[in-house]
């Protein structure tokens, strides 16, 4: 098969890496020469986000895909419409690119996800209670474009832009869950996997999987994920990302109709990956098995503040000497602060054990480069 | 690292594979341009048995390997006075590539290996027992310059080339072992592996792990590895190959010194793949853990005979369909008798489970090409 991807990133490279098992020609589209995904696919320099760029880059692929969802969604369609196979199909990723269109489909389909109003820019702010979330309409990437608003004399914070804004749930947890559907219909969930963002920098820290939930908690979680894949009438893979509330009620707060980076601990955590159930939905072969092979998580490798420049992992070699942990680096040459260059996943049989290694891990390695950065 | 790989077959498109996960640069010398590992790997395209081409190849590469033996050695000794890391050691490798040397060190160091004599082109065949097995001094692999001489009357069918002229062994079980060291001197073995060959190809047809031995074999493998170990002043991953015969007793039949087919079931059926651990050892990093997660077999995908072209695999969205069974591709357009196509991998819980597991994919699943060769 021929398969495009929009974006060369970490994620299309581990895909293409796992995805290296089935005879394939791999294309990615990036605007950058030196992409994760460079070595392993064949680059077209470009902007995905250009109506022009994407239609070139999709003509004569069997299926087209992305690794972000921050692309030009016209071009998908008019690509489907020449009989291009796009996963998922445009039509999802559209709704998912727009927080407006992304709460009414949660509403329209009875999916739990925190109350909203939407506010136009230029608009009167709506009348709402405190403290509520004002999540960008678009382009909102890794927590940027999200704010909390807590009372009535922040509202001159408020960006005037299209927005949502959305009550702010008091989060007992975070949980995710990758689910995936192939074009028969055939669909598979993971387990329920838990995350802890650190609040600085407001990405992923750790994920743990499986996640320590109620029977209850555990329910909503599978009514969420069976409804959303019985409404969505495209293939693909999706990581359903869920506020669990202080009254023990689950909530939708974002889809990304896409590999997630709450996934990657079932590299070695379970007996398929992300990656390899990907791989089967875009060429639509039988579901993959889900099942953990023990408690497994991720840690992120992020760039230390104030480092910036040609990456040094410090500590690395210490992690390589523990059983059933494995280092995973994205071939990016340059560190800066925040910068997702790499994770680490740790396998354990119990959930105590791991959180132990995630954090002597996580206390050892560091993220750096030769000269610090002038703060 | 500037990772260098005389030869781009598959074990080299597995390793780099495998060793995405961390950053590094891969170069690979090989006659042809669609090798398997054409897509991940800078491919210079030439003969790594030309002392010429091999050292122009080695020029500004940080460690220099192999994934073949039959290279030129002369090349690899050169470079390495020039000071390029070559992994095997140059000696290692023209002592394995010489049948004569293999067994003499063999016999030098007390490892049980089959008595043998040497035969000159040229000279009289020495006097000895029968039936034996001649192995020719060089060339030989997969099977090829290797045969049986029952008795005095088939003396005439002789290869007149140097050769090793040895006892033939009456097999119980053949054995495979992987072992590895590192320049810091760590060591680790991994599981022993069972072989069960096809007779007619004399190819690996299935691998059991870990293999069903008694405490004395055991005790008999873990003392050659050792020894083995323990001799050799190289860095390295190599694979030794055993025969435990009718008296119980183990002997070595040879060893390559490289990654080998016989370990390919520790993708997924160990915590780390024989390809994780040759990395670690190019890198000079601290070995990973060779423990087992179930028993694990490994079934290869060999081009059926009477079919030639383009392969067509027959049968592989049945095997999607199992749990913990997993499919390797080596990305090979053109099928031909007895050519090494791929392989799959299943883990099970008991060795019953997997025997049948193994038989049922089996007969499932042909390599064929479309059009059928004129016989």
């Amino acid at each position: 098969m021929r398969i495009g991807i929009l974006g060369g990133g970490q994620l299309g490279r581990m895909f293409i890496q796992e995805a290296l098992k089935y005879d394939n020609e791999f294309y990615v589209l990036d605007p950058s020469a030196d992409c994760p995904s460079a070595n392993i696919a064949q680059v077209t320099l470009g902007n995905f986000n250009n109506y022009d760029e994407v239609l070139a880059f999709g003509q004569g692929k069997e299926v087209l895909t992305m690794e972000i969802e921050h692309i030009n969604v016209a071009a998908l369609e008019t690509l489907e419409k020449q009989g291009v196979k796009v996963i998922p199909s445009p039509g999802i990723v559209k709704m998912i690119q727009q927080k407006i269109l992304q709460k009414r489909f949660y509403k329209e389909k009875g999916i739990p996800s925190p109350n909203f109003s939407v506010y136009r820019k230029g608009e009167a702010v709506p009348d709402r209670s405190f403290p509520f979330v004002q999540k960008l309409n678009t382009g909102g990437y890794d927590g940027k474009g999200v704010q909390v608003i807590e009372n009535k004399g922040q509202l001159s914070l408020l960006w005037e832009e299209d927005s949502v804004l959305e009550d702010l749930v008091e989060v007992k947890k975070e949980l995710s869950v990758i689910v995936a559907k192939n074009e028969n219909g055939e669909t598979r969930t993971f387990p329920v996997t838990e995350m802890v963002a650190d609040p600085e920098l407001n990405l992923l820290d750790f994920n743990i999987c499986p996640a320590e939930i109620s029977p209850s908690v555990g329910l909503q979680v599978q009514n969420i994920t069976r409804k959303f894949l019985s409404c969505i009438d495209s293939p693909g893979l999706f990581a359903i990302e869920l506020f669990w509330d202080k009254n023990d009620k689950v909530w939708v707060n974002e889809i990304a109709p896409r590999l997630h980076n709450s996934g990657h601990q079932t590299q070695e955590g379970n007996y398929n990956s992300q990656f390899e159930q990907f791989y089967r939905v875009l060429c639509n072969l039988p579901l993959a098995d889900t099942g953990h092979r023990a408690f497994s998580g991720m840690l992120n490798l992020v760039g230390e503040k104030g480092y910036e420049g040609k990456v040094i992992y410090e500590g690395l070699e210490e992690v390589l000497r523990l059983p059933k942990t494995y280092v995973h680096l994205y071939g990016k040459k340059e560190t800066r602060s925040g910068r997702k260059m790499g994770h680490i996943n740790v396998v354990a049989d119990t959930r105590a054990e791991l959180v132990k290694k995630l954090s002597q891990i996580k206390s050892g390695v560091k993220v750096r480069s030769r000269g610090q950065r002038d703060m």
